[in-house]
């Protein structure tokens, strides 16, 4: 019975995601909570204290069979410290988490954004598993990314190593970003710019198919264009084009064994695989491209709390 | 007497520079001997075996003291190996430099690619001593990079992390790389790119003060544009722009600490510094430009042998 557990907590805007992992990676349990971003989120250390009180309990595991907790939010985060700078979603700015999280539960605690998370998740038991250099990337409401290199994630100077997202892509004539800036990956090849350009494009081409759709989705726009409509296509070229050649330029910053796509977009599947990667073996070093395949993510909305888990995992190793 | 040495080579087209360093990092002796690139560059491994030989005994040192050779050379290297993959100016190609220089020496040897070497270098004794995440560039005849995260060199998959002088960016109408593909960072930032690029302005621009240069080197353009002329200021605009914004999305990847610009380039200093840090101001993640400082190298041609030297300090510890 001296099997030693971690636990991953995964704190998005709308539910906490938690699960209890073996060293071996065996999921011993996996729940959510919804997240009380009430009072600037202030109540979120509390609930997790809790739920992870009652489920150890439900468990019959005893807290000295717990590694720590791997936690992670969507923002700005100094995994050195645990520290929050900004998570906008949740409400926290300049927030302790991390600290305030290890006195409440008196467990070691490791704090990543949630994209590392979901790179570190996706190395130790999912698409990119054992892969020395890797680089992750969610293609959701935002675009995500974490690096691994030398098998360890990489954070930078102040935790925005990977932010992959806010490479400019436009220099000129790029959509607005949350970042304050424009052209952005993010604003050019996440989800919420595929709709954007859909509803562009209908302006311009009133005879597309995407125009008979209500509310457009991203799906919509690779259905409409697996049905042969041109600007639909038209739209996935860019978006493939795009992605591509920044993926090809930190390529050859990180020469990564392999690249793992993840997020809703990434299950257009082949659709996206195929241009995108023909746009990146064009615009990529050879030597570098040869050395990389992607694949799509394996984890989905797990990869959060694995990758919480994981950190748990390294980290305790090295007290 | 306890005292331990490193050994750096740094092999060039035309010299191999050498020293002998302390691991406190006290240069102890510099040297070079010409690079013999007869019969594909097969002697240069008997030729550093003995001029290494030669130079312990004049030091009177005994080889036991010395913890072993870090070797650079211009190329694809595999640098868990020391195989090369290919050095063009040396002339090797699938060369196991490496290994025949352990067995000739009886030393220790680790291999890397120059560039990398000059990051090592900058990042033990020069401009960028002690920095934990660091992106070094060399603006030469060429464009070199080598990255250091989370402290460590970063070699990838098969040794092309940190070729950031095949960063693409130029998609149409860059001029050819010696990579095969065109519109690379070093087809348009490097000496040879500024001096191409100056050569077609005159071109346009008769009258620019540029057409009365005879041979034009990169050094000519920028006191040409010092001097006011047009051309000669809107060439330098261009080489700063682009390399500020491949800058400032290699900065989202890593989060640098520091950026160093080593290489003949940089000696224009503040001419090429400024500007260079405008452009990568507005193109970068504001969080994450917060965080990077440029500086110049310090250790102009020495930044190779005292990288070898480092790499021995930092892996003969882990044997």
């Amino acid at each position: 019975m001296s099997e030693k557990y971690c636990i991953g907590a995964d704190v998005g805007g709308t539910t906490i995601k938690l699960a209890v992992i073996s060293t071996e990676g065996e999921i011993v349990k996996k729940w959510e909570i919804p997240t009380d971003t009430s009072e600037r989120g202030k109540h979120i250390t509390r609930d997790i204290n809790i739920t992870i009180d009652n489920t150890l309990e439900e468990l019959n595991l005893h807290k000295s069979s717990i590694l720590g907790i791997g936690a992670g939010a969507p923002g700005f985060v100094d995994s050195s410290t645990g520290y929050i700078n900004e998570a906008i979603n949740i409400g926290w700015k300049h927030f302790d988490f991390g600290v305030e999280l290890k006195q409440l539960t008196g467990l070691n605690v490791w704090v990543d954004n949630d994209a590392n998370l979901a790179a570190l998740g996706e190395n130790w038991l999912g698409a990119g598993r054992g892969v020395k250099n890797l680089i992750a990337v969610t293609l959701g409401t935002g675009v995500g990314g974490g690096i691994i290199a030398n098998g360890e994630i990489l954070n930078g100077a102040n935790g925005t190593a990977g932010e992959i997202g806010h490479v400019t892509v436009k220099t000129t004539g790029g959509a607005p970003c949350n970042c304050g800036r424009s052209g952005c990956l993010e604003t050019e090849t996440s989800a919420t710019a595929i709709v954007r350009k859909a509803k562009e494009a209908i302006v311009k081409e009133p005879h597309s198919a995407l125009s008979s759709i209500k509310e457009i989705t991203a799906k919509d726009v690779f259905v409409t264009a697996k049905q042969g409509d041109i600007a639909a296509q038209q739209i996935l070229s860019d978006v493939t084009e795009t992605l591509g050649l920044a993926l090809a330029n930190l390529t050859v910053a990180v020469n990564p064994n392999k690249i793992v796509l993840g997020g809703g977009v990434s299950q257009a599947g082949d659709q996206l695989l195929q241009p995108l990667k023909d746009a990146y073996s064009k615009h990529c070093l050879p030597r570098a491209a040869e050395a990389c395949v992607f694949e799509l993510a394996e984890l989905g909305n797990d990869a959060g709390v694995i990758g919480g888990a994981s950190l748990v995992k390294q980290y305790s190793n090295e007290q």
